[in-house]
């Protein structure tokens, strides 16, 4: 494990099929569950954060939205791309590091206690480093065949600890693991 | 769709990251749910059943069970054998078929409405012919990291109504989603 007090803590929507997005990175399937109007609890969820911690790929498709859409500090973990990649505005909310383990140290001095990760790779990462307590999985009723997976390969099993599980009418089955 | 008013019933466990066996196709993984003494609903499921459509692999592991675990008449897809593998104590119980089509033929000639389809390439061949009508899945809260997976690539995106979702104290939730 490393991080010491430090947390990540993982909030994402997967095809039933456990897809992230299609091959190309569109997330267009989330579109009927989003328009739903259900509150599925990410505003809760990020309120508890202190921070979010994301892949180049991710923060590449979010920094493309307007208006930007964190409020929490935002580190970038890429490995082979600078603070070069960042436009000027975004300096002041953005940081750029180069692994996983410089991201805790930066979140750790910055007296960070909760890290939302985000992203696929980062995900996988994150686990695999020890760093994820909890996941919440929004699971929607759509088979998409082929994607980008959220879980990956993994040394030994890991066993988490179901905490509760919620559906929506849009068919969004909501469960909450923590690692024990 | 094949098999007219034949519906195809799916009744699996799979890890939080969709796998339905280890490698080798242990199942070890889903002792601690079974040991539980909860009841996940598998005998009012196989009871609404009229037979059981399953792979060469599952027929091989449960025809090592003793004593034989199904009431139902069985269907072992097999396109490479024939009914030579057959024990002749089992060959009452069991038929082999060497093709989807030839098993929604002999179930029609036999009147039966609703199969349960069990293993992993089944199901998915299944899924792919529009058999499927119902899927109740049960998931442990467990990564596994590999496996054997119980869905594969498709051609479309396949929308699914999701029914009801429940949970149990061992950490199982259970879904059931049935095709539109």
């Amino acid at each position: 494990m490393i991080g010491g007090v430090l947390q990540g803590h993982v909030f994402i929507a997967t095809s039933l099929d456990g897809f992230i997005a299609r091959d190309d990175g569109s997330i267009d399937w989330l579109n009927a569950a989003n328009a739903a109007g259900e509150d599925h609890g990410y505003g809760d969820f990020i309120a508890g954060m202190d921070a979010i911690l994301m892949g180049r790929e991710t923060f590449r498709t979010v920094a493309g939205f307007e208006p930007w859409p964190f409020q929490l500090p935002v580190l970038v973990l890429s490995r082979t791309q600078d603070s070069a990649l960042l436009p000027a505005w975004l300096a002041e909310r953005v940081a750029i590091v180069r692994s996983l383990p410089e991201a805790t140290a930066l979140a750790a001095a910055r007296g960070w206690r909760n890290l939302y990760i985000d992203g696929g790779e980062t995900i996988r990462s994150a686990l695999a480093a020890g760093l994820v307590r909890s996941l919440v999985i929004s699971r929607l009723p759509v088979l998409l065949g082929q994607g980008r997976p959220l879980f990956g390969p993994q040394v030994t099993d890991v066993e988490v600890r179901h905490v509760c599980t919620r559906s929506f009418p849009s068919g969004l089955v909501q469960s909450r693991y923590e690692w024990p």
